[in-house]
Order: C-alpha cells, then structure tokens, then sequence
C-alpha cells in the first residue's frame, strides 16, 4: 500500500448517459430507450446507487446537442438539465451526494453560485459542483460566440469563475442569520460580506442572496487531465474525476497531480482521484465476455468512424483506411487529454483506426473491465492498492441492468474485499467523504480545525 | 358578467416569500422564520396548495439579495433559487402547476430553455415561466454591467429572448423520437430543426439538447404592467400577474390589457389576468382585523420609509416628514409601473408617506382584503364578475397558518358560491387552465385545433 491508498473505495454513479455509457447501449433490449429523459427511470436509478451505499451520482454536461450522428449517443441527444434533476431526486434520496457538472464557459458565477448553494440546501448538504472548462465547440453557437474560446482562455476564465463563486458562497457566515423574532433582528450585518471581485473576466460587487451552503462550500470535483486543467484541479478540486485506461498509467496520473498539491494553500491537503470504470460483467467470465460482445455487435463501423473523429476533436477520418493507423491530426481546439490518449494509444500499442474507436467507443478512454462479479471486484480493489485510485466514478455500460448486476454482485465482494463500506456515515456528503468543511474566508481564526 | 369574466377562478399560491407577504410577516409568532430556506416548509406548503386545488404556486425571483433593511423582508433576504425549489416540489406534488420566474437580464436564453423544458419534463408537464425584466438595480452590479440596462432596452431584450427561448423550445418535433431499438433509429433527422437567431441581443444557431416540452412550450406568465410591459404582454403572455388595488382598476387594466391581444398572432386568443391578493382572515371581520393590526405593529416606521424609499425606485425618503405628502420624484430607471401607482395613490387619494408606507408595505400594491372567510370569498367572486380578475395569486400574509386558512375555510366558500372547481382536471397545467398546446413553428399544418 502506498501513502496514497485509502482503506475503503470511494464511488461514483456516473449517469448522465441514461440508456448505459456503451455507444449503443439504447439498443439493449433491456435498455430504457427513452432514459436520458425518464424522471422515473432516474429514480430508480438513484435509489438502485443509494442501495449499493455509493458516495454520490454524478452528472455530465455540455450544452449543447452531445453528438451529431442519429445511430450513436442517440440515448443522450437529448437529456435532462443537470441542476433541476439533481433537485428533483434529491427529494427521493437519503444519502446519495448530488455532483453537477456546470460550465464555466457558458454560465455567470452568480447564477451558478446560486444554484449550487440551492442544491445544498435542499439536498441537506448533499451537492457537489464539477467545475468544467466546456470542450464542445458545438456550444459557442448556441451562446452568440463566433469561435469556441480557445483551451488556456477557458482554463484561465475557469479558475476566476471558481473565486468568484466560492468568494460569493462565503457572503454570508454560517452565523450570520439569528431570526431574532423579539428582537427583529433577522440578519447580523457585521456578518454579511458583500464579494468585491473585479477581475479579468469578471465583475461582481454584490453578496449572494442565499445563505452560506450546508457544507461551507458544495464538493469541488475536476476533471480536467490537460497540463492545464491538474494545475488547475491542484489548486481548487478536493475530488478528480480522470480518464485512466490501466493502473499503470492511472498511478502515474495520480502521483503527478498528488505532487502538485504542496505548492497551493488547500483546506483538505489530499484529493480523491477517481478514475472512471466501466464494468461489463456477469456471474462468469464468459458471460460478461457476451454481454459485452452483444452490445459491440450493436455499433455500426460508421458510427465508430464518426465518434473517433469527434473524440479527436472533430477532425473527420470518414475518408481513412479503417485497418490503417490514425493519420497525423491538425491542431485542435477540444478536449487535449482525450485526444493526446487516443495518439498515445495509437503510438505506443499500435492500434489501428477500428481499433481505436473499439477500444474508446466502449467508454471513451475510461478504464473497461470484462470479467467476473469477483473480477471485477479484485481489479478494483487492485487499483486501490497501486495508488492509482482512491475510488471510481462507475460508468454502467447500459441501464438499468448493469447498475443491478453491479450493486447486487459486485458491491458484496468489494465488501468481502474489505475495500468498501458497510453503511453510509452519519453527515454531509463531505463528512461521507472525510472532507474537511471549508471555512469562511472572513472567519477571524482561519485554523483549519474540520468539524 | 362581461364577455372576459369565466366561470372558476383561477387560483395561484404566490410563495416566494417563504414567511410570508407581510413586510413583519417572519416576525409573527406562528412564522417558520427560517422559511424561505427551509425545503420542509415548502413541501407542506405546496401540499397545502395542493389540497386547496391551487393551480400553480407562483416563485418571483431578483438574482440580487432582496432589501438591504435589516429589518425588512427578513424572511426574504436568502431565499432558495426557483428553478431548483421547483424541480424538488414537482416530486413531491401531483397536479400543481409550477411557474417560476426568470430573468431576460442576466441569463442567457440557451440556459432558460433547457431549464425549464427539464422542469416541465420532470414535472410531467407543469411549468410555466414569468418572463420578468429584472427591474432591480442591485442586479447589474452581481453581474459585472456598470449599470442596469434602461427599461426599454430591457423590454426590448425580453421580447427577443422569448423569440429564442420558444425557438429552442421547438428543436425537435412532438414525434422526433422513434427510439427505433431495431431499426437503429434515435431520432428522424427531419423532425429535428436547428434555430437560427441571429438578432440585436443573441444570435443562437443550434437546437436544445432537450426535447420539446411535455406542453409544448411551458405557460407563459407576464408581470409587467407598464406600457412596454403590456404589449410584451399582448404578443407573449398567457397569464399575466399584475398588481391592482380594487376592482375599478383591475377591470380598466384588463380592458386595455385584453384590447391589445387582437393585434397578435396568439395559440391562445385570450390572457388570463391574475391580480395578486393579500387575505388577512378569520371567523370573523374583527378577528380578521385584530390580526392584521397585530402584523402591522410588528412594522417598525424607519423600515416602513425605507421600503416605500425602495419601491418608489431608490429614492431616499428617510428626510422627509412622515406624516406630510409624497414629494416630487426625480426620474428613476426601476419598476416604473409599482412607482406610478405608488404616485396616484398620493394624488388622488391624497396618502402620506406614513399612509403610503402602510398601504404599500402590506402587499406592495397588491389588493389587500381585510375580513371573514365569508367576505374574502364574496370579494374575490365580485372581482371575478366585475370582469377585474380571471383568478388570483394568493400572497398569503404569513406562513403557513394563512395559507391553511384560506384552504380549510375560504376554498369551501368559494366552492360554495360556485366560482371554484370541486377538483382537479386531468392533464398538463395548460389543460387544467383550459390552454391551447401551442403546435411547433414547422408543424406542417398551423391550423389551431388544441388537443
């Protein structure tokens, strides 16, 4: 065990994808075709993670239309708005933390801060925010950009964008509302800190209209890997969501951003590194191998051009040699980790074309695992112990089925593994996590003492 | 009766002020003080809201804190954000409509959209949106503008706003979404339509990533009562919500209202108009009066100016006599239709500042009854057949008890008189208030023909 290893796995139920993370998980006959859109199916789907004593569901987001191609994501074409689902099903959960994707290319800090401070609110202290750069260039046109702002541009905004909405979450201390009723004093104005923030990007000089979220401030969870987005996760993210494909590359992953941590001033000096997982299981080998054989027989080779092109960044190799390697690509403006995974891939293990959307249509460079209930539970707890990840954000190929298997199956070894949970802990989804609250910038003794 | 009245009232529960309307309301006895951030208290009051077959609760909203005063709406100085209430409320309610209020000022319309076609989603088609020009000048300062926008170029911004929000709206036809598992088919590409706004304000080229909303398009509720406020009114609005103080000018503000409709293309060739009503109840009219004497002194006279200071636009009256007449305003850039009234009010009935203050703190503007169950009822049916009112919003005075009241005692009455529904109807919120479902802008047939 490394200094890095946690004792118990931290996860995560990645389920924006409705239908299930595999590219033609909609077609599964078991699939809720119409999920993504589905508030009952949603429902059960969080009580089904809330079973399995999962830490929280997390929430993807672009805004804009996910993939152009009507065979692929056609699951995802259309999905709920991440903020008013989370709050719909934080009236039909208990325990299960709430984590949002919001962008901060597209939004202003003060809706956003408003909003996740709701979240919390209603929650009870349950929210958690992924601040994102947006990588889909498909957005701008939908907020009157010319161009998608380009990749250091975005990083630079998003790091403002995270002072100024942690600055306006702290407007009002956590002692600030007494509710005098006899002496008719609602509010203590020595206690209400107006957010004087007037940088490049942003301007705001006003406080926010509610109260000082439950957990100081909502989870703050990244999920940028660029050169960019670890500086940035090491100066603000207490969780990082990453794209590791083996425990190899996830451990080096995770030394490097871990290393970076010492040079900024952080309430919580760790960060949870969570890689996502997608679990293609069964009670042998052999019948996860045809499960997972059953949904790529699914997937038409046009569909796969199409997704690796869009995964590179838009580049189209509709005109390639499917058996031949990934030509030389043009600069791009998207998503760099993603694409320099997919180059490295091609580099260094050879793969072809067709073999490369094989290998990234299945959960687009996330780590897969075929195999066993007791496989996959092994695999995970391996990771842990290689210090390349503290948990997983558990990506379903397809639902509601696989969420199923892997809380009735898999939860129970992991358990037996001694790498898991027995019952949720009492608290915040930061007590759940053993995160420190964040306290007040204006607190006058600013020890960080936790709870 | 004239051509306008109808037969049931329409009944709103106005509850944004989470303690209620009263300027002292989070200071009576009764008062959940901590109401307006307290998800419990809404889930009874929408329950509440509920069993008195409301059609809608109604949510304002300013992205700024509410009063600088400490004293003032106290209840209202942290409030949750709408969208997010709301979508926690659709779960825990069956037939209440849910209209939220959201600004064309300071949120982008790609955003609006998509979080209200989530609500009505997950709602099973209850959400309207009051489309609001944020007529506080905090607001701007929250949002990096150095200034509010002036009030006609708010207006302006608003109408394209809905020009965009309702494009979005119908990116994808009622019938785009086969979900064909077999075929292969998501959806039919030519039932999927990307906007193309290019105007003064936005210039949006892409489609929701959404589906059209279970009603279309959610109902469309207007607050604005000034001229500007009034034709946006005309060529958008459904429901409008305004402030009237009697039914004289309830009926000439309906006559002028309903006058202009005929100039537009409308879905729904009539507006339901809506004037807020404050309740001060009980058994009896003395028991109704000793409890709103009892709120009233909970009023303190320096909170009292400075409200009225606030609602005239932020001109400071805190130097003037309070028992001596209005004096000339200078000209203010904030809600121009509450300061006219609010000047009338001094001229013709000839009100000081202390008179003005204790009118238009009680429910700034809005018709205050003061009386039995009995007679609040026969009011609110005497609004009706004036032609002054096609329903209310109902700010109940303080929370929860006089929303309880109204519900156990004044709904039976009305009931009784013949002017409220014995029960739900079936359906989406738009069948419920006898709404047209409005047919998508490329529907091949625009013949109007409902459901």
């Amino acid at each position: 065990m490394t200094v890095t290893a946690r004792r118990e796995l931290v996860l995560g139920a990645y389920l924006s994808y409705g239908t299930g993370h595999h590219a033609a998980a909609w077609r599964h006959p078991e699939a809720v075709a119409d999920g993504a859109q589905n508030i009952g199916h949603y429902v059960n789907l969080a009580r089904t993670a809330e079973r399995g004593l999962f830490d929280f569901m997390f929430l993807s987001d672009t805004p804009s239309v996910f993939n152009d191609d009507q065979d692929g994501y056609g699951g995802r074409v259309v999905v709920f708005e991440p903020m008013t689902l989370l709050s719909a099903l934080a009236m039909t959960t208990t325990h299960l933390g709430l984590i949002a994707t919001s962008s901060t290319t597209y939004k202003e800090p003060y809706n956003v801060a408003r909003e996740f401070a709701s979240l919390d609110l209603i929650s009870g202290g349950r929210a958690g925010w992924n601040l994102v750069t947006s990588s889909k260039s498909d957005a701008a046109r939908n907020f009157g950009l010319p161009a998608h702002p380009d990749h250091d541009a975005r990083y630079e905004r998003a790091a403002e964008f995270y002072d100024v909405v942690t600055g306006l979450w702290d407007s009002w201390d956590d002692d600030a509302l007494p509710r005098d009723k006899e002496g008719g004093r609602f509010y203590d104005p020595r206690r209400r800190h107006p957010l004087r923030h007037e940088g490049p990007a942003f301007r705001v000089l006003g406080e926010l209209n509610i109260s000082r979220p439950v957990q100081g401030h909502p989870v703050i969870v990244q999920a940028g890997s660029s050169e960019a987005g670890k500086e940035l996760a090491a100066r603000t993210a207490e969780i990082v969501f990453t794209a590791q494909p083996d425990p190899e590359r996830g451990s080096a992953f995770a030394r490097d951003l871990k290393a970076r941590l010492g040079r900024f001033p952080r309430v919580n000096p760790d960060v949870l590194v969570l890689p996502g997982l997608c679990p293609f299981t069964g009670p042998t080998d052999e019948i996860a191998r045809e499960r997972f054989e059953q949904l790529q027989r699914l997937i038409h080779p046009r569909l796969g051009v199409a997704m690796l092109s869009d995964l590179v960044g838009g580049f189209d190799l509709s005109g390639y040699d499917v058996d031949g390697p990934l030509p030389r690509l043009p600069p791009s403006n998207g998503n760099q980790s993603r694409r320099a995974l997919i180059e490295r891939l091609a580099r260094e293990d050879g793969l072809s074309i067709r073999q490369l959307y094989e290998r990234m249509t299945v959960a687009r460079g996330h780590a897969v695992v075929i195999g066993s209930y007791q496989r996959v539970a092994e695999t995970m707890a391996e990771w842990l112990e290689a210090g390349a990840a503290d948990g997983f954000n558990i990506m379903p190929p397809y639902l509601p089925g696989a969420l199923d298997e892997f809380v009735d199956h898999v939860v129970p070894r992991l358990q037996a593994l001694g790498v898991y949970k027995q019952s949720y802990r009492d608290g915040t989804l930061r007590d759940k996590l053993g995160l420190l609250r964040p306290p007040s910038r204006y607190a006058r003794s600013r020890v960080l003492t936790g709870r």
